[in-house]
């Protein structure tokens, strides 16, 4: 059922009433309270908006159960990975060149770098670098990607205001509860529509998470979650150049100014989700409310975070296992194969179906090259993703020798991958959930080697293991400060 | 005919052309090429953007009109009144109490205050300052407010370059020209669904009279609409709360970084317009692309801009002319009334159906304040929309015999109002157009009048005569800074 037709039929429905063309009196109070009941009651709940703020001023430390404290640590251990690992990328690279000059004091960390910015700038930027790989964390029921926009808002606040780790965590945490939470209201019909989910939610994330550190009263917080619902944007269209890593970004960026505007009583909307003209129906062709209020508190979106062990898009992932599972189990060699036929979701090829990649931004959305670089090189990390490799004859050749077949029976977190050899063999492998994936997590040990092959770029290896202590002790720093400081190259 | 349903359809024809479950080995290359090709003859022209691009940087000051550019000084003379009319509201005191902290340098002004900002916070702040009493300007086939994007990112960024007054004139002409041939290809279903198209459509416009002036090439350009495009926000519901003004203000500012972050070479979508995925297809239910591009460079939307007689939405200007007018020429008394009757197109009562509006920024979105006003003070101009006319007694009485009655035949450009008095006697007015429409333009002794009745607040009216000289001579300005420095508070 789509929601957008219904609120039509209302506004039609209304001018039924209302009479057409003959004057008569309603009493202006009557006309208009109809109007606003009417369309509240058929829509929406009353107040899914102040519901949400409400819990948010409320929330403390003692009511997060372990499970969510434990998996908001991984969490936050892997975006600081991916922000080092994309401090030196050349999309953080240009958006500081452009942007330095008007940066104001410079009181926050770009993780991995020397400069230091205000902190708005600074959230934008980190949020750059942690999303730079299309190699950091995924929300799969959303396809949300939660750290980037929540953490790089408030790590910078947090510099600022110098905030402890367990602060920090909290308010992680109650900020990828509101994405996600957001994210599964409008999913899917909203991504369908062409929104990127990671940018238009993830600067509710941001408002809520900076607004706690911030002290936001309950009016306050509403304010801040319309602030933020009215600079909602994002379009999956920039998927494979710069914009894609400036969308948490940028979510953060503009999260942490609404925090900042409704802590100085910056006024909107108070129903900003749930009105007949609010976020959920302006973005989404369907909209379900219950997602967003039921079990408020109880259950936690962060605990079902997963972690990329591949440097492209998570629809690809299951491919890629299957690639390196064959090309290991078979001893494979390029020279040796026909060809590879891949069958998967339909949703796999209409988001990362380039056939022709020609940089390594646009290779993470072409499961041709994915499965090549994953036959050839046994890995999918960044280095897999270089414009180098993306040119590499070999690579190229063997890429011409995928194909992919869509079934819609295929689920979107499986796939089938068969080899054929040159000698007439084939090899078939079914991934019915990749690495990585809430069914197969990744465990410490791969999450430390993923953070150390990426950040390594970004700082010596001894310094990188005293930033992984930290990450894994966040809960127990009494400044933040202690965190960003270790980031800092020499 | 609705083009999302139509993307939806061939989406379903492509996952059919491939097949359910079969492994056919189709070429990589094909499919993809496949898919893209169809996608785009199928839903809109290939090259939108770039022709939108190349016209913004071949385009010189010769190439406009004189009817133009002599509408293109109106809506500025008219934009730097509203800008130093709402440099003391409480929106704008409150960004800038929020925000001054993590200004970079002070680069560039915010018309009729004493406090500078870096470019990008002034950008904001001005749009903020233009639209706070809503009181601006208004291209009406799209109800987009047009100078507040383009010239508050402008003006900043000529500040900083020290532009001659004709640079500004031409960039102002070609920001305006883009947001609302963007606007007209999406009006008006991109409205009904919920954005407020002044925001979503003046990013556009910013980025590239900002692009303009930063001199980019062909490719930049393309890249500045791309950054514009995926940070295009801004929410109806928003509409009697200061995210209202922030909306031109934050399409400024986010235009002006999107044109920073091009002229760096900061990637986006090449096709950012016109893509399946692109801005139009995700923010509108119906496309007509030829919108932007038939007549580009030969006729000139700047020329169908007006100028707000009243300081309220544009839908409620009809009415409030016909009371005005009632009550001057019956000399009523609101003591005398039993009642008024409002006919009107719904969406006036959609947009302004308020009935107990509590502060002044409500009370704009509200025809019966603004009827009850208009006959007890025979104006509304920015004192009638203050907290305390409000709540005045007496206006709240007379507020309370106002009703509304909506008809589909009843135009949104006029209005029927009856006043039925107490003795028994009716008045009627039919206005077809009220004044301030482009078929009774206001004088330019009107928007005189108006521009000092508002920007007394800011500055002596010494000074105003001063800089409203200065604004009917822009053209001829050797550096933008002269108009920019005459406008600072003693």
């Amino acid at each position: 059922m789509s929601y957008f037709r219904s609120r039509r039929r209302f506004l039609q429905a209304s001018s039924f009433a209302f009479g057409s063309g003959a004057l008569t009196a309603i009493p202006s109070s009557q006309t208009s309270a109809a109007t606003s009941d009417s369309a509240a009651s058929k829509a929406a709940p009353e107040d899914v908006t102040r519901q949400l703020a409400r819990y948010l001023v409320s929330a403390d430390w003692n009511s997060i159960p372990s499970d969510a404290r434990d998996e908001a640590v991984r969490s936050v251990f892997n975006w600081v990975g991916c922000c080092l690992g994309g401090a030196r990328e050349p999309a953080t690279d240009r958006a500081i060149s452009a942007l330095q000059e008007f940066s104001g004091n410079p009181q926050a960390t770009i993780l991995g770098r020397q400069e230091k910015f205000d902190i708005l700038h600074a959230a934008l930027l980190n949020g750059i670098t942690s999303h730079a790989l299309d190699y950091d964390d995924t929300h799969l029921e959303t396809i949300i990607h939660p750290a980037g926009p929540v953490a790089s808002a408030i790590l910078s606040l947090g510099e600022r205001q110098r905030i402890s780790g367990q602060e920090f965590q909290q308010a992680f945490v109650l900020g990828v509860e509101v994405e996600c939470r957001i994210g599964k209201a409008v999913y899917s019909l909203h991504y369908d529509r062409g929104f990127h989910i990671t940018g238009t939610t993830g600067v509710f994330g941001a408002a809520a998470a900076a607004g706690k550190l911030l002290g936001l009263n309950e009016q306050q917080m509403v304010w801040a979650l319309g602030i933020a619902a009215t600079q909602s944007a994002g379009l999956k269209e920039m998927f494979g150049t710069m914009c894609k890593p400036f969308h948490p970004g940028s979510a953060a960026q503009n999260g942490l100014k609404a925090a900042l505007l409704a802590a100085r009583n910056f006024t909107s909307s108070e129903r900003s989700l749930e009105a007949p003209e609010g976020f959920a129906f302006t973005y989404s062709d369907a909209v379900d409310f219950s997602q967003i209020t039921d079990g408020l508190g109880v259950t936690f979106e962060v605990s079902k975070n997963t972690y990329k062990p591949f440097a492209c898009g998570i629809v690809t992932h299951p491919i890629i296992d299957g690639c390196i599972q064959l090309r290991n189990e078979q001893s494979l060699t390029d020279t040796d194969i026909e060809n590879v036929s891949l069958r998967v979701n339909p949703l796999v090829l209409s988001l990362t179906g380039k056939t022709a990649p020609q940089t390594g931004l646009e290779a993470k959305f072409s499961i041709y090259h994915a499965s090549a670089a994953a036959i050839i090189r046994g890995a999918a990390g960044p280095l897999e993703f270089t414009d180098a490799v993306v040119q590499d004859p070999a690579i190229i050749r063997l890429r011409n020798r995928v194909s992919a077949t869509v079934d819609e029976s295929v689920s979107e977190a499986e796939a089938f991958v068969t080899i054929t050899l040159n000698d007439g063999r084939m090899f078939e492998k079914h991934i019915e959930h990749a690495i990585g994936s809430l069914e197969r997590p990744m465990t410490r040990e791969a999450l430390e080697q993923k953070f150390m092959g990426q950040a390594v770029v970004a700082l010596p290896e001894q310094q990188l293991e005293n930033v992984m202590a930290l990450c894994w002790d966040i809960e127990s720093l009494a400044d933040i400060n202690e965190l960003t400081g270790a980031t800092v190259p020499a």
